[in-house]
């Protein structure tokens, strides 16, 4: 049976009111190629999308959704029928509890906003996999900080763990270091998210093997 | 000579650090529908416009813009070579002191983010306007608050504003009432904002007669 693979992409946005909200900046794109790459493999793929304009391969099937909270219950709800994560979703890290209507605005002096963590979907996710299915997550950090995506990696018992630096965001290239549990890494040139999402699949494909 | 138009459309995205953001839910359909309509009356048109996906006619000149400054700056900059500004951008009201690189999740606890008010590029625009242009305005609220709307056309000064609900975000519809500074309202239908944007042209270059 091929691999069914659960895909997620885009940002999340989190409510302030009912006009302002807060994101991630992402357009949604890596997802958007892996999940081409992995169609044009033959395999049966879900995609779970932030709201993004990005095109969608119209094959597979998609699942829209706006909040990271809506994310979070997706995938969980998802994975059990997938073999393989790969989390690609730039998921707001911090979300404001939203107000009904529209916050007025004052002539002067600042306005708070009080945030609160989001849940971690990659942990809660891989806290109920099963033995036969595989985590991709995504850490996307300053330039060269890779001790920190080891490090989430670990924390979050993930399979394998993509570095990318901030500068990926918005851009059509991607410049990866590829991270695996066992301390092996693998710095890749920089490519086309395109090229880069073949290259994904082939070592997200291997971690089934043995 | 044709009246020159300067039309703004979109969000603004005010940057958190370098991944977030804080944005208003704006399409950037309602400004792109009036830019069309003009240009289709031959009006000599420039878009400034926030980062959106929208289809642009491609005649006419644009000026991309991400946050509320940059606007505001295009608009103070680009009006004196124009007769009449139609502000049908989302601006973001509140914009926090953004962090270089990217904050840090923390496991718990909430996280406070101070938010300034941006400046109004309205009220700004208007104190600076010749007696020979003219602004129309566009007021988002709760369903029903007229009086809100007409408190803001007096207190920056335009010359004619359109009230719109929350319900218009994202829609292709709207529903909107003008407002004119001597009292005049009138209520129209529920109609596509392609249509409305026609009526509002035909409004707006009466503001010019007499």
């Amino acid at each position: 049976m091929p691999l069914r693979l659960l895909i997620t992409a885009g940002p999340t946005h989190e409510p302030i009111d009912d006009v302002r909200y807060i994101a991630n900046r992402s357009s949604g794109r890596m997802g958007a190629a892996v999940a081409s790459a992995a169609m044009a493999m033959g395999l049966p793929t879900t995609m779970i999308l932030g709201p993004v304009g990005v095109d969608l391969p119209s094959a597979g099937r998609r699942i829209d959704v706006v909040t990271a909270a809506q994310m979070h219950a997706a995938v969980l709800r998802e994975f059990p029928n997938h073999d393989l994560l790969i989390m690609a979703a730039a998921v707001a890290d911090f979300s404001p509890v939203p107000v009904a209507g529209k916050l007025k605005r004052r002539e002067s002096g600042a306005m708070t906003l009080e945030l609160f963590p989001t849940a971690d979907i990659v942990k809660d996710v891989v806290s109920h996999k099963r033995d036969d299915q595989r985590t991709v997550a995504f850490s996307l950090e300053k330039g060269g900080d890779l001790e920190r995506a080891a490090q989430k990696m670990r924390y979050k018992k993930v399979d394998l763990m993509v570095y990318n630096s901030i500068a990926t965001i918005d851009s059509p290239r991607i410049v990866p270091t590829l991270l695996w549990p066992d301390g092996r890494t693998l710095v890749l040139d920089d490519s086309s998210k395109g090229d880069f999402a073949g290259v994904l699949l082939e070592h997200a494909t291997r971690l089934f093997d043995g």
